[in-house]
């Protein structure tokens, strides 16, 4: 069987993802598929034969890719998000298009924990303090506890569900808000978003970015949340107004902000340098050893079982 | 009623934590005592009349005060540690020694949370990444799930149980180890120190320090949690032989450090300064607004028992 993989954006010198985890996945694959790297792939006839991909479905497939291998029938992100991947596109030829379902959503919700413990308990802000001598000098901190602290949380698929759970251990009163309501779900639903900003101290973003979503956490928003409001963005950089955190934070309207994913990834470090409040992550929520090596075994599962003749383990469902 | 509150140890310029509290206090017990600030009082003659001192117990309590209070019958330490009262001495002249018990304990277990999620899951590396412009060069981080981490606890009291109950909900294995079993507990206790350190990858210090533990974790025990180790000190300095961490942090023979708590507080920050893999804070991991509160509310209700002839809330028990 022929298989490629897609580790680099045409013209762009970032590293994909897949760098991180192509040990993995050759090591989970290689033994029953011939495996073409697409980004050192010396000519069309080394990937023309392809009947698979495997993507980071986050990042925007070229349908020229298409073209160039007309015995595509299975697109493979290897990753949770398939936001790049023109879903109905895919259907219309035919082509399955899977994803990593509940690989990481724990290590993401894990990551969001994180951030809430370094803001309220002051954990970076702290070390600081010891290292410049702050402590020294007589200055005490105070911190906030997480008892009571209230939560919303936006999109409660599984990062959002393991969150509440988190939340519910560490005392934190946890509301949610989504497009669609969850029967059967204890923690109380908003009315709407705003309302949800409005209600509670810390809003989390944990929804699947979509082109209906783009840029969802607007200044509105922001100013719902208020001064003392905190925002922190593990899903992706599409659904919040960056220039909107930015300049909320650079007046006071907004308390502070976590930032995992971004608009333009890598992020640009002059954008945030002399932004007041803010935390940032290299989009690590998700990115630990246990995540990719779920993610090669799961790709493996779905490719063997649709080239078994059998449906896959975790397709990308109809969008409507 | 009179009583007095301790608020600097003569001598030292260092402002006690009580001054965080002061205000919880005094509004918990103005009404009721004619409350006298030891640290401003103008003349022996203020404070000899005091019945009770509201202290923080951590500190050492010079006994000079006793001959200078005649008739004080009660110490209220105002916070979970009583470290620096000597209880057996307070006893055998009929004085009263109560306790912050259980005021914070699930914030101190929080922080230790915060710093193991911040370590491993590089929440103040990613943050440095990004400012310093590293995500943009092309270089990509890569973190540890917290899943199957191996949690070895140190003294399973209030903080202990608190942080294993966390450990649960983020997919930690924990084990401990205490001078003493406790029968009923589900976490499995190691059968020595040595033996916990050998068999975990993150050592959380959360035993009530005494004089018969002071240096506990010693070169030897560090040696024993090896180089990809990590240590979290939530509890007092003086259970942590310091020179030996440092050392080992220096060789590479420990992971990381994350000291809550220090031989001397504030610690110096030049002892510090070129230690890698250090993750410092100023004594606040059970510093919160919560527990601040609860601390004033519990003093008042250990005053209020004791003046009213009944048992008091929190006595500190017999130490044998």
């Amino acid at each position: 069987l022929d298989l490629t993989t897609w580790t680099q954006t045409q013209g762009r010198r970032w590293p994909s993802r897949i760098h991180i985890s192509r040990r993995f996945l050759e090591a989970a694959i290689g033994a029953r598929y011939r495996v073409v790297e697409l980004a050192s792939a010396k000519s069309e006839s080394s990937y023309c034969p392809a009947r698979a991909v495997i993507v980071d479905g986050s990042r925007p497939f070229d349908r020229n890719w298409y073209a160039a291998m007309p015995r595509l029938s299975l697109i493979a992100c290897f990753n949770t998000g398939y936001d790049g991947i023109d879903v109905d596109w895919a259907r219309q030829r035919g082509i399955v298009v899977t994803y990593g379902r509940d690989v990481n959503h724990e290590d993401v919700a894990d990551f969001a924990v994180g951030q809430i413990l370094n803001i309220y308990r002051k954990i970076s802000i702290g070390n600081r303090w010891v290292h410049d001598g702050e402590w020294q000098s007589g200055r005490r901190l105070m911190t906030r506890s997480l008892a009571g602290l209230r939560l919303g949380i936006v999109g409660l698929g599984s990062i959002g569900n393991a969150l509440a759970r988190r939340a519910d251990a560490l005392r934190m009163v946890t509301s949610w808000w989504a497009p669609r309501d969850r029967p059967g779900v204890s923690w109380p639903r908003a009315p709407s978003l705003i309302e949800l900003a409005h209600g509670t101290d810390v809003l989390v973003i944990a929804a699947r970015a979509n082109e209906s979503n783009r840029g969802l956490i607007s200044a509105t928003v922001l100013r719902a949340l208020g001064p003392q409001g905190v925002i922190i963005n593990v899903a992706r950089g599409s659904l919040v107004d960056e220039a909107a955190v930015i300049d909320a934070l650079r007046r006071g309207t907004l308390g502070a902000a976590a930032l995992d994913v971004y608009r333009d990834e890598p992020t640009s470090h002059s954008l945030w340098a002399d932004v007041p409040h803010i935390y940032l992550s290299p989009h690590i929520a998700g990115v630990t050893n246990l995540a990719m090596s779920r993610m090669a075994t799961l790709v493996r599962s779905n490719l063997d079982a649709f080239f078994d003749g059998k449906p896959t383990l975790t397709p990308v469902r109809a969008t409507l």
